[in-house]
């Protein structure tokens, strides 16, 4: 039985709790927050402390607090020789602090409160100092996520970049979308069935062979009437870059 | 027994032919596509016709044929005073030829070869000249779609804007993340779950509520990291617009 202690109180550290607790073969030992009162939805409160001293023994502690906080906690840790992973996917291993075991166990998802999530699909990202230690990750990770990898800081950094375009850029793309719609009266439930079906198709195609469109078809009547019927500024910006990038981008194929 | 003939042999012809074929109350009685082979794996070859002089008499003629093809097709055809709808997102109502009843038949959606649809679910965007007319769409549309809307023309030029958008654009993204994770030797595949979960927040939260990440949170810190990592200029750019972009909105609210 592999014994884990949480920190942290966020949407990924509540997500983690309860994952963990239903996992076969890791005992969830204890969970530290700052204010106690933020966990006890997610777990008893005999498991919670906000107490560096109380901190319980266990095979490996995962800091699962903001990017910034990480520093701090992982220099307050009262003890040392132990395994302490961060969860970040911007935050170098070297930022966790020399006395203990540098690690990094990384879920690549968005995590929103209040919305269930089947962690059983989530890439979890491992990386360690030694194989032993990364034995000890990938046994807890392997408890949760069916999807578990090996990945160096740099690929890590990598990964992170390349998400924020593909979920936070694209999240802002769904925004436009629904300006559009609502400066025009038209439901922007209308899109929806086109987003999920943009979603799917790269499950299955390669994001060059599912692109379409006016860009892709080179369909400049159609591109000069979108940019006139934009009136705002930003937008027919956004509208004109990621036109020529795709143009670019097939010329490059 | 509403009759109907569809024009075209692209991928949206060939999945109206599929979907009309199982509908009640709707009789396909005919196909029309300059190369009748095209349409043979979706279509009995006496219903295909590639000759204006044979076609059939029906209630409603069907163009789901390339933008700038349509006002050609509409002016070649050899009768009067019939209803006539084109499926064009960007095209208006006024190109159709004034000899015949003009329309139009939109499914919002983006439609692949070799990736069957369910059309159930896609949105129809339906216009015509008057209430007659607009109830003939209606019953066709109804047969195939849970969800018909009636929409005029400004309305669905503003759709078929924000489509590029959440669709073309999003998609380009994809592409993004797919150049940033093949240049740093990682399997794009990890994005898969979040790509996945990015599109499924928007059935349940608002874009403003589900927007994250470090544009979002004011985290300068990471998105410079992200900017030095970045070595091609056009991500760069990319990067840099859209997250002014995300903050600006913020700003509005």
């Amino acid at each position: 039985m592999i014994k884990v202690v949480i920190f942290g109180s966020g949407n990924l550290a509540q997500h983690l709790i309860l994952a963990l607790q239903k996992a076969s073969d890791v005992e969830l030992v204890q969970a530290f927050a700052r204010n106690e009162k933020d966990l006890l939805k997610v777990l008893d409160s005999d498991k919670i402390t906000s107490n560096y001293n109380h901190i319980k023994n266990a095979d490996l502690y995962i800091i699962a607090v903001s990017d910034n906080a990480i520093q701090e906690v992982s220099n307050l840790l009262p003890f040392s020789n132990k395994l302490v992973a961060h969860t970040s996917g911007s935050v170098a291993i070297e930022m966790l602090n020399d006395k203990n075991r540098k690690a990094v166990f990384y879920p690549l998802q968005t995590f929103s409160k209040n919305k269930e999530i089947n962690f059983s699909e989530i890439p979890i990202c491992l990386e360690a100092e030694n194989t032993t230690d990364l034995q000890i990750l990938k046994q807890v990770a392997k408890t949760i996520s069916d999807v578990v990898y090996e990945i160096n800081s740099k690929q890590r950094k990598s990964l992170h970049v390349a998400a924020v375009f593909v979920n936070n850029f694209v999240n802002h793309l769904y925004q436009i979308g629904n300006d559009i719609c609502s400066d025009n009266n038209v439901p922007f439930d209308i899109l929806k069935p086109l987003i999920t079906e943009t979603a799917n198709k790269i499950l299955m195609l390669s994001p060059t062979n599912a692109q379409t469109g006016p860009a892709k078809r080179r369909d400049t009547t159609t591109i000069n009437a979108h940019l006139t019927f934009l009136s705002d500024e930003n937008q027919k910006n956004i509208y004109k870059i990621l036109t020529k990038s795709i143009i670019d981008n097939d010329q490059k194929l």
